[in-house]
């Protein structure tokens, strides 16, 4: 079993790493007999693991309720999280109920806010069930629902009191969902940690055969850098922003898409390619480092173009909708060699057209 | 000019209350030259201050946009609140504007949520335009939205980085209004200070009248007081609860005749006579002191009876809502002199009955 603990304070909390942990009821710390528990899931996890769970956590003596949402980005919005509200008032659960997210990111995210805004804030537990998440949106307490203009644009900083990730799950992740959390998983190597990039390049095939130690070392280095970024700049107004690598270029393909077409990490592997050909075309990137970068997403089996439909034009409007604007001017990460990245603003929208250009299919 | 200064460490804001403040582009601290604004406000308010206000910021360069909401209780809602981050993306504001709370209890509850929640958190001023408001929802940083099944239910602790009270704002506010302000005040006497309560006693006429030293005064003291409870317990743990003397009664009121039916204040004025009579019930309140408060709601043009419509039955599945409830039990705020109150749970259903049945209307 992999245990980290990321720091912040009093908010400080555990993320627990290994196959198996669906078995114990003691991976689901804090929780303890006498607790009321709102388990929140999706239509497709239902059925694999909603009976398990619910029936660990009762014999334990935990009170458990459910609330089952529709399986798709297209429903993190707050008109469906609503729907969670009205799971917890029609028992009623008071202000010491615990919710559960057992999903992937967008169960993650709405449960997160969701717990952080119902009372003004209870407690919750994450059991992210992609790579996608354990790797990245289970660690940090950034929670959102997204709106029609713009991603995650309505939510919290919220910590959860625990992050559950149970291996197993990965099993019951299909192919594209697996390369959509690797393309996170290389982000991680590119912006902080060239050593872990050079990992991944000897070890990727393990990780696509689901190999038990080498994925759990994995998601280990990736909850730990991403907890130390966290711990180090937990309201994201330094190093965290880091971590958006390849995502001002990506939301901007999941707008225009629309939600759930591209998955999040396809959007996030051509995102960075942008990302990497922006910073070469500033002379702050090799051309080496962007073929590395290159040829591991596509071993990944992730899109390494943008969608053929999106002309260059059709991204900079979604991009000046990111979080990281500031004083309506586009500020972007860039990476400098695989392993270290910066914030950038001052980069034109001729330079950043013309890298995006040059990441069209020919 | 009164100024007060909220302590909450690093959070920590100013409360100015004047008449005039609405002239002096100073007195909406912090924002200066170059900031950009949401004003977010009613149908009601808007052609009384919204142009004075837009001109006023305008001219000392700041950007100003606004939404207009449509006015009442029944409109704080999540679907409400979208219409604000609407507004918001289709400038688009970034993570570096101010939203301006400019309106009652409604708006400005409405409007801190959606600042806590717009791009996870956004500065937010509150300028307060009802009594009620100005002396209870705009300190504190309690913001929400309500949901069908209960009120405030959806929301989060988000402190504003200054309030500013024009008292000039009263002279617009019907009558009605104006009680239901007053009955908060009075709830300041009950719970906290005696001598306040015996100024009320006192000065009561000059309030309904509108006098402004009286009212300024009165203000401050309201303020004063919620600021050192607020100060003490930010998070409602302990302390703080007292200041929802009457509450868990009135908001089943506001619940079960539909929200905007009843005030808040006229609500909360039938439940602290309830609270009172529980007391009293208890042992633990004079009934001399039940008749002052009584007296005292009496003159302000406040109810002190429950609603005709409403048996003590149908106060109780609403009042287990409550965000006081744990662990099933109902935790209610009783005073025990005037000046004094406590948070006391065990108390029977029967005698919660009891006392609401001494004040339905014989």
């Amino acid at each position: 079993m992999e245990k980290i603990t990321v720091s912040l304070g009093e908010r400080s909390y555990p993320i627990t790493i290994a196959a198996g942990l669906f078995n114990d009821p003691a991976s689901f710390w804090p929780l303890k007999a006498g607790d009321n528990v709102m388990l929140v899931t999706n239509q497709t996890l239902a059925p694999l693991y909603l009976e398990k769970l619910s029936t660990l956590l009762t014999a334990a003596g935990v009170k458990v309720d459910q609330v089952i949402l529709p399986d798709g980005e297209q429903y993190k919005t707050l008109a469906v999280m609503d729907q969670v509200f009205t799971a917890l008032l029609q028992k009623p659960h008071g202000r010491d109920t615990t919710l559960i997210a057992l999903g992937g990111g967008v169960i993650g995210d709405l449960t997160g806010f969701a717990a952080a805004s119902y009372q003004r804030g209870v407690r919750f537990i994450q059991v992210p069930t992609t790579l996608l998440s354990q790797v990245d949106s289970s660690v940090g307490g950034k929670t959102a629902v997204n709106h029609p203009l713009g991603k995650n644009m309505i939510g919290a900083f919220y910590q959860p009191a625990s992050v559950v990730i149970d291996t197993d799950c990965l099993h019951s992740l299909p192919p594209r969902e697996l390369a959509s959390g690797l393309a996170e998983v290389i982000k991680y190597g590119i912006i902080l940690d060239g050593e872990f990039f050079t990992w991944l390049e000897r070890n990727l095939d393990l990780l696509l055969t689901l190999d038990t130690q080498a994925m759990a070392y994995c998601i280990r280095r990736c909850c730990e850098l991403k907890a130390e970024v966290v711990a180090a700049d937990e309201r994201e107004n330094g190093q965290r922003a880091l971590l958006n690598l390849g995502h001002t270029y990506g939301h901007a393909i999941e707008a225009h898409m629309g939600y759930g077409n591209w998955l999040h990490g396809e959007a996030i592997a051509a995102g960075m390619v942008m990302a990497a050909r922006t910073a070469e075309g500033l002379g702050q990137f090799k051309t080496d480092d962007v073929d590395r970068v290159i040829a591991l997403l596509q071993r990944a089996g992730l899109p390494v173009h943008g969608p053929e439909e999106m002309k260059a034009e059709d991204y900079l409007p979604h991009m000046m909708r990111d979080k990281k604007v500031l004083a309506g001017e586009l500020r972007l990460v860039l990476p400098l060699s695989i392993g270290r990245s910066e914030v950038r603003s001052g980069v034109t929208h001729d330079r950043v057209l013309a890298a995006i250009n040059d990441c069209q299919k020919s």
